[in-house]
């Protein structure tokens, strides 16, 4: 198939999928979670292909670790699925209604968007993640995954085709984009006919080049440059415990902080500690003031107050207020997750208040910003962006809202 | 001022428009409608070159009286802007907060979007209207109108600036591109750098173009082939009321209905009478078997049930069943409104459930689709799309959120 008629033919789908009941759509996840379980043998076998090709074509270590499966893995994957079945169907529910004067009843409703393309790079468990998000929401879904687990994506996808019609729903409901070209990306990023929403989940050349050029509304995912700003009247204590969470518990996330802002009444009494605390684990990149109290720092270039190290690396900036504090964050962060770390409710509330970006926090690490600690349940990503959803994305941000309107002959004067 | 340094004013400007309080913004927008209409002497000489060049260059009667400004037209432009000053404050409202296990507290806060870029055609009163709009939220807007009301908008514009100045706010949270030319607009929506959003409002042409080059992201406006649905279980008289309503009351509008669905039961008694209301008023472009019980009508082509008229013709299609008529309203709609006129309660759910549209009526009229209508008090468009706003949009529209989330020492484990 083309990559037109594979759009087409979820097109065609959508209503089929939309008004699957709520029963239908969480037994066929737990029985598509099943499936695969069964199938572990198979798809790991698929997964070896991928991984002796990603090992001859010299794939990085952290990458072949991504795509690489194992049984527990895909356990984890099935019990991930059990777990969207199990959340509220919000599909049908009225959010607000209200009458007119005129005795017009109008109401606004949550419904699916219709079809969802999702490009995303080579995890080969966002291939059942994201169906199972799509599907519990209505959805229809387009998947195109990287060529790299190309193998495993197919016997995956394979998976769900055979549980879908083994249940007599439609097939339909998740389509897999085969062709690895550049051009079959291209064509369907111009699909706006067909497809309702794109979302890229993959790194910033990804994301740039969906931007750029669809015509599909997109929602942007992904990187942050997240800050944690240690006020003047922070709890000492507190902000190294938060810090080194942020920066080092999990580094390659988009979560971790990558740069850290302090009052400069504090650094004299604050950086020589963190010094201390990451003496050989973490290389700090800091401005003069800073330096002064650090053992070991570079000095930071105006590049680094921008980098999302996904490393052992942190920035640090002096601040001679909060305000500057606010100002240099709003100017350098991806509008993803900062925190400050203060005992002044003013400088708490102010924060809040003034710094742009989808989670602000006071005295919490930024890896919070995520749809599981959120109590989502389950994410199908973060928006750094600001139209229809902001922050960890659950599955609302699947929906879209209809008007219903109910009326007795009403017409207009 | 070239285009990408208006951008960069706006986006330097943004945080100082959304930090301005209720009662600041109230009392400008008041204010700057007081200003308009002591200007209107000054406003309505531009206005007279804009309409002189408007003749000289053959403009349509349609469209010149679109663009013709009168006291009476700038009183009700100030009257608008009033009307938004006097609507609640939407800004800053948590619309929801939860505690989670770990004691972290998230709520979800409305906040301006920011940086808000508007493309229009030849209604001076939308340079106004939108200004308010999005100071009104927070918003610092960038105009481009089109080139047939430079000079009105200009006087707008400077009057808008003016009012700012004299209150002592950021006169930069209105700005206008002057530029005339393709490029400038093809500049503009390539600045997502520093532009949040980009609305176009305008015809199908225009709309076009944004979607498919834009790389800030797009709410499309617009469109509405809407449909009125007589079921086999209607009121016939009310049907009739509601057609003629739905198709007659305001032709160039986009909630006007372009096609009648007929039930084949119903129609023998339904249509003839519609044929004699419609007589020497309404064109019918119509199907075979409707075509029996109308005197006048023309036989109707595949292209015809696709058609946004925008004229006293309307396209008629029978069908055998209700299932029929949704499949066929889903085919040849753009999203907008639609009703259906019965007095079946089954037949009244399912076409609420299953068609396909931001606004779905039972038993009134399409033309109800409307901010001021719905009670949002105010309109900037009619989003047909599925994605942030969907159907009328008001104030809340032109909103984003944030998460604020209150800690006090959670790290991740």
């Amino acid at each position: 198939m083309t990559v037109e008629e594979i759009c087409r033919r979820a097109y065609e789908n959508k209503y089929l999928t939309a008004r699957l009941t709520t029963d239908q759509k969480n037994s066929l996840i737990c029985a598509a979670a099943c499936d695969l379980v069964k199938r572990t043998d198979s798809i790991l076998s698929a997964n070896q292909e991928d991984m002796k090709r990603g090992r001859e074509n010299g794939m990085a270590p952290g990458l072949l670790d991504r795509l690489c499966l194992s049984e527990q893995r895909i356990e984890q994957i099935a019990d991930g699925m059990r777990q969207v079945a199990s959340l509220p169907d919000p599909v049908g529910e009225v959010t607000k209604m209200w009458k007119r004067p005129n005795g017009l009843v109008i109401g606004q409703k949550k419904v699916p968007i219709g079809v969802i393309g999702v490009i995303y790079e080579a995890r080969p468990n966002v291939t059942a993640d994201v169906f199972s998000l799509c599907f519990k929401t209505g959805n229809t879904v387009i998947l195109r995954g990287g060529s790299a687990a190309a193998s495993t994506n197919l016997a995956i996808v394979d998976s769900l085709h055979s549980s879908l019609e083994a249940a007599g729903l439609p097939a339909d409901s998740v389509l897999y984009i085969e062709d690895l070209s550049h051009e079959a990306v291209g064509t369907f990023m111009k699909m706006d006919r067909y497809v309702d929403l794109l979302i890229p989940r993959g790194g910033a050349g990804l994301i740039r080049n969906v931007v750029e050029n669809s015509t599909i509304p997109v929602i942007e995912t992904g990187t942050g440059n997240c800050h944690i700003y240690v006020d003047q009247y922070a709890d000492i204590d507190m902000a190294l415990r938060i810090t080194d969470n942020a920066k080092t518990q999990r580094i390659g996330v988009c979560n971790a902080a990558e740069s850290l802002v302090v009052h400069e009444k504090i650094a004299p009494e604050f950086l020589p500690r963190l010094s201390e605390l990451f003496k050989g684990r973490v290389s700090l990149f800091a401005d003069q003031k800073a330096r002064k109290y650090l053992v070991d720092s570079y000095e930071a270039t105006d590049q680094d107050f921008g980098r999302e190290y996904l490393d052992y690396k942190m920035s640090v900036k002096t601040v001679k207020d909060i305000d500057q504090a606010i100002s240099h964050i709003n100017h350098y962060n991806t509008g993803h997750s900062e925190s400050i770390i203060t005992d002044s409710y003013e400088n708490a509330q102010k924060f809040l208040d003034e710094v742009d970006a989808a989670c602000v926090y006071v005295n919490a690490s930024t890896r919070f910003t995520d749809g599981n600690e959120f109590g989502f349940g389950a994410e199908i990503g973060i928006s750094t962006q600001k139209l229809h959803a902001r922050g960890p994305m659950g599955l609302d941000a699947l929906l879209s809202s209809k008007y219903i309107i109910y009326g007795n002959g009403q017409i207009r004067e």
